[in-house]
């Protein structure tokens, strides 16, 4: 899963961007999910008076809207995006708007003011209305999606990565950098996302309690074991974590 | 996580009952989700014209609109109700109107007709504006949920069981009956739910956090496996506890 942002302020043609990358993505014959946020602070999607709405009112934490065509998961807070990304197996999932995750960014704006307020070591492109006038900013590319979008997506393609961890420089800098840091690397071309050693060595076995140390091989053994049959079952998303437990707590 | 449906024609009192119940089950400490099945074939949360609807319009096969109090996903698509239910983890489920999952039902009405046609060995209750002319209906009881909702929360704490596996009868019938007739059984307290063998033995599993049923002849082979592997090295113990972790934590 390859994750991007588009950001900049309204009327700056974010959603106008994210459409026309969106249409292109699937012509190639990628899967694409999407993620918009809503600074609105009256956002509201279910309203006063549906029945959905009243589960909510008695008390409900969670409530799903299903129709025929169509089932809604309607959390009433807000949720992180690593939180939403839980429900997401596409091939690139584009962010609208989004700012506290962090991953490559498209900046669209109006003028070289906001770009300079929003340019940063994460920005593969720049795009929108600025992106009309003129072909760069600070050597970041600037691309029209209504005139040069397979540009725009074979930039996409080259620049965004597979979903890397997002920790807290204190919980893990096994790779020698804050994940931040290593992302701002990889758009660099100066690391890449095999460098992220939290996906090394892949599986980890205990047996009573103790941790069982394997050689390479070993490991790939048992992992390739328990593969061979978690992926025959539903539940089974390729990336994710999986536990097995055998016997007494 | 206990679930029950509540099932009934329009205006027959589903919602109010409902309402009644999650209000109830709340004042007394649980957590509580609930499910709206929708059958008006125009049902639309996102409409024309909104940033998530463009999304859609362009491509993408998932939107989430997250706000700052709200998070909704947005499926273009009927999930299933185990696909919902991996969202939930809830002490009690509501499922609203929804007549493709096998659980404790209450059934509104407005008259006797009405509850011939949807009466069956699943119903725990009668409710809605029935409750009111009658006590009980083939042995169920009936209980308003506007003047009787404690007794109605009661029975639904009595009645109600733990998720059970809804596997087709071709896929598992370990404990000797379909999924679908054990849950009759529990209801009438000829079985309970440790009858169920899905839940049984020596092996467990977790996806991304979820636990994944298996039928026994997967189990056994995904336990076979990791034996076959864990036998071999040093630290194994027979009949010590053994887990495994593959990805994230």
């Amino acid at each position: 899963m390859k994750l991007f942002s588009v950001i900049g302020i309204t009327q700056s043609g974010k959603t106008t961007t994210i459409e026309k990358i969106i249409t292109e993505l699937k012509k190639r014959r990628f899967t694409v999910g999407s993620v918009k946020d809503i600074h609105f602070e009256k956002f509201a999607i279910d309203t006063e008076g549906t029945n959905t709405h009243r589960h909510y009112k008695a008390g409900s934490d969670l409530v799903t809207a299903r129709g025929l065509f169509e089932t809604d998961i309607l959390y009433k807070r807000r949720l992180s995006i690593e939180e939403i990304l839980r429900c997401y197996e596409h091939d690139f999932v584009v962010l609208e708007g989004v700012v506290d995750y962090s991953c490559p960014k498209i900046i669209t704006a109006h003028n070289e003011q906001e770009l300079k307020e929003r340019v940063d070591n994460h920005t593969i492109a720049i795009s929108g209305r600025i992106s009309e006038k003129i072909s760069s900013y600070k050597g970041v590319p600037a691309l029209s999606a209504l005139t040069e979008v397979d540009k725009l997506v074979d930039l996409i393609l080259e620049k965004t990565y597979n979903k890397l961890p997002d920790f807290p420089s204190k919980c893990c800098n096994a790779c020698g950098f804050s994940c931040e840091e290593l992302k701002q690397k990889i758009i660099k071309k100066e690391k890449s996302v095999s460098d992220c050693l939290i996906n090394e060595g892949k599986i980890e076995l205990e047996i009573d309690g103790q941790k069982i140390d394997m050689v390479p091989f070993v490991k790939n053994i048992l992992y390739n074991n328990v593969l061979a049959v978690a992926k025959e079952l539903d539940g089974y998303k390729k990336g994710k974590s999986i536990k097995i437990k055998i016997g007494e707590e």
